[in-house]
């Protein structure tokens, strides 16, 4: 297993960094604040800091649709800039709903600062992504990133609605997926190409590899949130289970009609905390029912049809290598 | 005291009505579900109802600015629905945030239907306000509601920051006044104007009128959250008082430099609930420091400066008459 971004991908950083830090500066000082430490770029006392952010998947995918379309990566980079704000914007509002405390390994800023500071800095980020965009002057692109952040919300709606019910089908927890990580991965590649002036044809491909790319990433992420490696994830072991949520892979096995997936169900139906045992039996009862290995196949799956993309799309070679890097990443990483 | 709205701003609802419910309709149908409830149009079920919306200033503004350049009401109607969405978006953040959970005589959203549906439904108007505006393809119009939210967002941060301080002064609670309300009453007028294609200095004069008008509207919200009847305003006596809000008049009271201020100050420094009688002496309190009849006199100006715009702006006599009849209903209204 490999968990080191194709150089491609790092390289985008240093576009997009002074990009990024040029677009938050516009920012009013007090979500400012709150912003930069959320990015990693400061501690709490707001004194400069390097955190590491995230992956900055997205802005690397917009960079490279454009390169892909025979643009130069800058013609993306308000495209780039807008993904990551908006990615920000959501993780900053999911924290609060989920209650999670922690976020790479640091307190989430609604922990730090409060629910209401968590809620503005997400709109302030949102509000921004729009900003930057509209600057690019292509109306189809700002369509796009509209269309790209309802159907975000839609999927964040279906994952809290998910809480509370113990009959989601795989095909309505895959449809939350694809609003959760599928649409912005693919808007990240298609404004990429429209930037870049692609053909409809070329922005139509991209945006196929890059929702692709989005669903393989979010199941590999889901095997992670089970069994990724505490060091590597930054989670505790076995993470997903402990607060039983309705991820891929669970409901693939409560959907099983396997004697595990039944087990499962009822392990998931008691409201107290599970003890350790009972995590441990969840996993084992997961991966029994076959969900681990179905799970496993179909972020395969989507990784070969992003691979169909790029062949009918033909990239020149460095920047297709780069993309099928990119997927390979994706599945093979460990955190 | 009249609480009567001009026919022309009551009339406008009937173009504005249609277009909204149109927009609305876009979302996803758990989102649909929840702002449809927001919007007064649906009970808690789902069924239709007529609740009452707000009183739909800003989409009036939007449209009496364009006929004020001479253009038809629905050249500025995408600009309407948007400032009208974009302030629902803050009204359901804005409840959550402020713990609220009573809006127009019915639990709020988040009340009833939990804070995340409250969150996401915020996100997906702030998002569809962007995508209504962006169909007019008048990138100036929507860099104007990305600035608006951004000031807006600033006013709702100051404004939490302020429950936690006693030392807020006048200007910087002006401040926050023109950010929560000035900001998007501004945006209204000038988005009116660009779309109805008036020149600069026209949609200049505009914005500045829906300024002052945003301004002499809060300063006239903060009295009633004081003095206004319960029956009117469907709030309790003295309603701002009992939660220790720092509102303009409090705000002014507690900077008049005389004893009445001094005592208001030992008032709200106290951390409990504040008794029966202490509500009444806070008001009492804030008459007589002078604040009272210095929120009203600074009501008045804003009123005046904004006559004064739309004399120098000189539209269409009835448009010059509807417009001046809303200012005097801004600062005569009482709920």
């Amino acid at each position: 297993m490999t968990s080191t971004l194709p150089a491609e991908v790092t390289a985008t950083r240093t576009l997009v960094q002074p990009a990024l830090r040029e677009a938050v500066r516009s920012l009013q000082p007090a979500m400012r604040r709150v912003v930069s430490y959320h990015l990693g770029w400061t501690d709490e006392h707001g004194q400069p800091a390097d955190a590491g952010g995230g992956k900055a998947l997205r802005p690397a995918l917009a960079l490279l649709a454009a390169q892909a379309v025979k643009a130069a990566p800058e013609a993306a980079l308000p495209g780039a800039v807008a993904v990551e704000l908006v990615h920000n914007f959501s993780l900053l509002h999911d924290d609060v709903m989920d209650g999670d405390v922690e976020r790479r390994h640091r307190p989430t800023v609604w922990r730090l600062f409060g629910t209401p500071a968590a809620i503005l800095a997400g709109d302030a980020l949102l509000t921004l992504a729009v900003d930057v965009l509209e600057r690019a002057a292509d109306p189809v692109a700002t369509r796009c990133l509209t269309a790209a952040v309802q159907h975000l919300i839609t999927g964040q709606s279906a994952d809290v609605d998910f809480e509370n019910r113990l009959d989601v089908g795989v095909g309505e927890c895959l449809d939350m997926a694809a609003g959760k990580t599928g649409a912005l991965m693919r808007c990240a590649a298609q404004v990429g190409a429209l930037l870049g002036r692609g053909s409809p044809v070329a922005a139509g491909l991209l945006a196929e590899f890059g929702s692709n790319l989005g669903m393989a990433f979010q199941l590999v992420d889901d095997l992670l949130g089970i069994w990724g490696s505490p060091e590597d994830t930054g989670k505790p072991v076995l993470a997903d289970l402990r607060v039983r949520k309705k991820s891929v892979p669970v409901v693939a096995a409560l959907n099983s009609g396997t004697e595990y997936g039944a087990a499962l169900r009822e392990l998931y139906r008691n409201p107290d905390p599970p003890t350790e045992e009972e995590v441990h039996t969840m996993a084992e009862l997961i991966e029994r029912s076959g969900a681990l290995a179905w799970t496993r196949e179909r972020a395969h799956r989507y990784v070969g049809e992003a691979g169909t993309c790029l062949d009918r799309l033909a990239p020149p070679e460095p920047i297709h290598a780069a993309l099928r890097d990119l997927t390979l990443f994706v599945v093979e990483r460990d955190r």
